[in-house]
This record gives structure tokens, C-alpha cells and sequence, in this order.
């Protein structure tokens, strides 16, 4: 299977790792908006700019697109699905809806799949809370995120006045967990489902407690949390908060009866947000290559993909080893 | 859409109750080898004797199996294909190729959908191996069941002499699951995954010593775990050991590069063995009939299913509220 990928970032270096623990699939061409003479990349894949890209229409199986979900996939998903088949990551909840029909749109004019907001969340986390919704219909379900580094909101700390560096940890609040754990299908506030700690490097001679009351009270990240701060040395940030880490948990419970309950628990817990994320990407691009052969075009969700087609081994190898 | 019954223990009760749950579906007929006369079931459907199945071919969209699979299935689910879309719980692992193959070449002959092997293991479990091997291919991954009722083992202890009634727990060992989740990648042998907890009522004068021998060291079931033998009175067992729960975990750690693991984990915690796999059951007999609406044929497992032919929810619907 020939595998291209589009941009190199965290994502893209992913999927370039990912790919070698998958022998039925070979990374090609490496696309990027950069200049190619200066790009170093893990692997002698060749690197191409994007603006050659049409000219590989019939050399790529599937196209990875590793842009972010801001402005890159909204335009790129569709743009590249009028010539190849495309896996995205694109995680803005809200507008998936918007997202799938422009790449269904386009995917079935040309013939080709996309395969949309794949990764964790949404993506794995996504399938347990449908799995577990269709099996147990009268329940309630709730997903926990961390613990765990936002970029997002690591981001929004940057941004203030006087902060130099900066790494947000979303943290599950455990005593919540518990309950949910143990089917007492709690109402829970924002508050009370994850609290937020914030190592903050602080530009010498900033006001530390304009920036702790500026990072606490900011709307939307932080003003609905508990959050915590605290000033570290930028060589404590680099030595001790320099990795990805992610994960979290989906919970449904549910009744049966009366007195009968079950819970359903999917747990991740990631040393590397997206280098797992890539290797979700690719087991997808491996589901896209197929089905496009089959006949399959548009845009499809993991919702729409049988989990066979995720695996390198055979139906009758999968019966054997895995049912 | 209008599903059926055959057979009416646990499982079968199960089904009725989860039905009720799911207002897309009615169930329409209860088929039993029993006397219909003195079978009494918890709804008003009709209770219909199995010899008259045939009568009702046109009448029914998916037809569950709830027999045992030692010998109800792999006679019922290749037969009954012939005529009805069944979905089956045959859980007999080592069997599951054969029993795919048969139920495979009559209903491709009948244009019927057989789902074989569906509950939560195999099902469930099996989904969660697949797919998390599917995205970490170099790892290893740990099924752990537990803490819950094995009837066989429950049953095997009955029938030694002197015993008048049993009830056996499986229990994982806690200490292994914590290194599995640390993602050590423990070797660990049957002992150390598992203990066997049995709880014993004796006949009147029966000698506990040999009985509780005799179930240490029976082949195949116990000799090869630690297991601990309580002697209780029937009394006891009724009142505190009448429930059928079950649950296990499996879990799944893998590594994209030296430093970076990942686990994935996925838990079930069931107060009714047979009710939540009725569940799984049902959510399963939706795919099945739709699929057969759009011309699928043929023996599938849960590896085969998008799943989203699982929910009641419009893919519209489910991308809006679960992606």
C-alpha cells in the first residue's frame, strides 16, 4: 500500500514512524508547504512541495493529511479527496457535520473515500461511546480526558503578557471517576470532571500574580476549572514537562433491571498524544485503501467501517486468533 | 422490526427484557422444545413450539439463538439460516472456524445473514484485541476475566459426589493485571493470571476433605490455579451467591518507539452475564437485518459490522451527538 503523507509536524513524523511497524505499507512521498532543500525528515522518503502534488494523482493509495484542524483540513480534506483517497484528524466536534458533507461531496464526484476525524477523540473514544450506547440503551455516558497536555490551552498561557513558556495538564477528577465507576450516573459540573495545572515560565521581572489571575480567570480555558499555577524554570519545563502525554477514559453505565447494572470502561492512557494518534491514522488509511477498491466512495467516519478492515490479517487469521 | 426467539433460559429471558429497550424492535414469537402450555414468560408474546418454526419463515426479520453452544448452535445456527437472519452467542473458541464455515455455506445458499459468536467473549473482547492490535501492532496483549460466575466450573464441582450444590468465582489476579497496565509485558503463566474461588454446600455427612481435594486437583478446571474452597450452607449460597455476575478486562500495551508506550484498556463490570450479552445480542440482530436489507449474505462476526448498523441513531445523528 503506498502511503503518502501531507505535513510534518508532530503528526507527520508520527504517521513516518507508524508506518514502519505495518510491512504492508510503504511510506512514499512525504508533501509539505515548506522549503523542501531544508526539511530533515527520519527516513529517506522522498520530500516534495505541495504544489506538485497532482502531478503523483496516480502513484499514492491513500493520503495521510496531518494539518491542523483550524484552518488546514476544512480546506485540504476536500481540496485532496478530488484526487486521492484522504485519512484526517480533524477534531472540532462541532463542525464535523459541516466537515463530512463538503468531503462527501467532493470524495463522490471523484470517485475516491475520506475517511474523517480520525484519532482518540473523536475516533476510539467516538466508537466506545456508540458500542456502548447501542448495547445499553438506558444509561449514561461520560468521557474524561487526561491526564494529559492541551496544547490548545498551553497555547492561550503563551499568550499572555510576560509568560515565556508554558505546559497545561488537563487532569480527571478522580473522586468523580470513582462515582461514575461505580454506576451512581453522578450529574457532574465542568468543574467537577477535570481540574487544570499550569507550569508557567514567567519573563523576568513579570508580575507573577497578574499572570496566575489572568490565566485563572480566563473565559473559556480556565474560568470553570479549579486551576492550578505554578512558576518553574524553563529548564524545569524542558527537563520535566517536554513529552506529549494523553488519555483518558469513556464510561458508560447502564441497566438492565432494577437492580441490575453494567459498566463499560474504555481506558487509554498515551506516553505520546500524537504518535498514538498517527498509528490510528494509519490503520485507517489501511481501511480506506481497501474499501476504495471495493467500490466505496464519500466521506465516512469510524462509525462506518467494519473493524476487519483495520487489520493487516485475514478474516479467517482474525476468527482464529482474536474472536 | 420484528424479532424472534428460541429457546427461553437465561439468555432467552434476557433478550425479552432488552428488547423492550430498544422501541425500533417487538418481539414477536418465543419457539421453545418445551411444552408451550406450562412455559410461562415475562411478556405477552406467544410461545410457539420450535416443530412449527417453518410456518413463520416470511414473519420474521431476525430469528436469536439463545441454546448452549456444546450442542444447541452448531446443529441450530447452520439449520435455522436456512430459513431466518439469526445472530448466535457460540462461544466454544476453538470451534468458531468450523462453526463460521457451515453457518456460512447455507445462508449464502438461503440469501439469509448468520452473526455468529456475539456477546462480550467472544464479541466484545474480541472487537477490543482487534482493533488495539490494529493500531499498536508490536505489543502484546492480556485478557483477564473476572471477578464473575463460571457456570461450567460451577458445574463441574456439582457433580462431584457428595456435593449438592456449588458456585465457583473466577478471579483475576489484581497484582498482574497492575503490571500489565505499567506496561512491563509480563509472561504470566495460567496461575498467575487467575485464582478459583468456590463456594461448597456438602451433603449431610459427606467427607469435605476429599471434596475439597477433588476440586484442587481436578484436570483441566482447577489443578492448574490457586483455588480456595469454602464450605457454606445452601441457605448462604441462595442468599449470597444467586447472582450470575461477570466482567474482565482486556488490555493491550504497545510502544512506537523505545521510550513511548501505550495502553489501551477495556473493561467490563456486569451485575448479569446473561443480561448484558442479551444486549449485545439485540444490538447485533439490528445489524443483521439491516444488512440483509441491503443484500449482505453469508456468516459474519463482529469483526465484519461497521458499527454503526449497532445503533438506533442515523448516521446524521451520530456524528452530530457521538463523534
Amino acid at each position: 500500500m503506498k502511503i503518502a503523507i501531507l505535513g510534518y509536524g508532530n503528526l507527520g513524523r508520527g504517521v513516518e514512524n507508524a508506518i514502519k511497524q505495518n510491512p504492508d505499507m510503504e511510506l512514499c512521498y512525504i508533501f509539505t508547504r515548506r522549503d523542501v532543500k531544508t526539511l530533515k525528515v527520519n527516513s529517506d522518503t522522498p520530500v516534495v512541495n505541495v504544489s506538485e502534488i497532482a502531478k503523483y494523482k496516480d502513484k499514492i493509495d491513500v493520503l495521510i493529511l496531518c494539518g491542523g484542524s483550524a484552518t488546514d483540513l476544512p480546506k485540504q480534506t476536500p481540496e485532496y479527496v478530488k484526487m486521492f483517497n484522504v485519512v484526517d484528524s480533524f477534531d472540532t466536534h462541532a463542525k464535523i457535520p459541516e466537515h463530512f458533507k463538503n468531503v462527501d461531496t467532493e470524495a463522490k464526484k471523484s470517485g475516491k473515500l475520506g475517511i474523517i476525524s480520525v484519532g482518540w477523540d473523536p475516533g476510539l473514544f467516538s466508537l466506545n461511546r456508540m458500542y456502548a450506547n447501542a448495547i445499553l440503551p438506558e444509561g449514561a455516558d461520560y468521557t474524561f480526558w487526561g491526564r494529559g497536555v492541551s496544547q490548545g490551552h498551553s497555547d492561550a498561557i503563551r499568550r499572555i503578557e510576560g509568560v515565556q513558556d508554558a505546559k497545561q495538564y488537563t487532569v480527571p477528577v478522580l473522586s468523580a471517576i470513582e462515582k461514575v465507576k461505580n454506576g451512581e450516573n453522578p450529574v457532574l459540573s465542568t468543574r467537577e470532571k477535570h481540574t487544570r495545572e499550569c507550569y508557567v515560565v514567567a519573563k523576568e521581572g513579570a508580575d507573577k500574580a497578574r499572570i496566575e489571575r489572568e490565566i485563572k480567570t480566563m473565559p473559556n480555558y480556565f474560568i470553570d476549572y479549579d486551576t492550578t499555577v505554578h512558576f518553574i524554570t524553563q529548564e524545569e519545563l524542558d527537563k520535566n514537562h517536554s513529552g506529549i502525554p494523553h488519555g483518558g477514559s469513556v464510561i458508560r453505565c447502564g441497566k438492565t433491571s432494577e437492580n441490575t447494572k453494567h459498566v463499560i470502561e474504555y481506558n487509554l492512557k498515551l506516553d505520546s498524544n500524537p504518535e498514538f494518534t498517527s498509528c490510528v491514522l494509519v490503520a485507517y488509511a489501511r481501511a480506506c485503501y481497501r474499501l476504495n477498491q471495493e467500490g466505496q466512495t464519500g466521506a465516512k467516519t469510524v462509525f462506518d467501517i467494519a473493524p476487519c478492515y483495520l487489520s493487516s490479517k485475514s478474516g479467517d487469521e482474525l476468527r482464529k486468533t482474536m474472536l
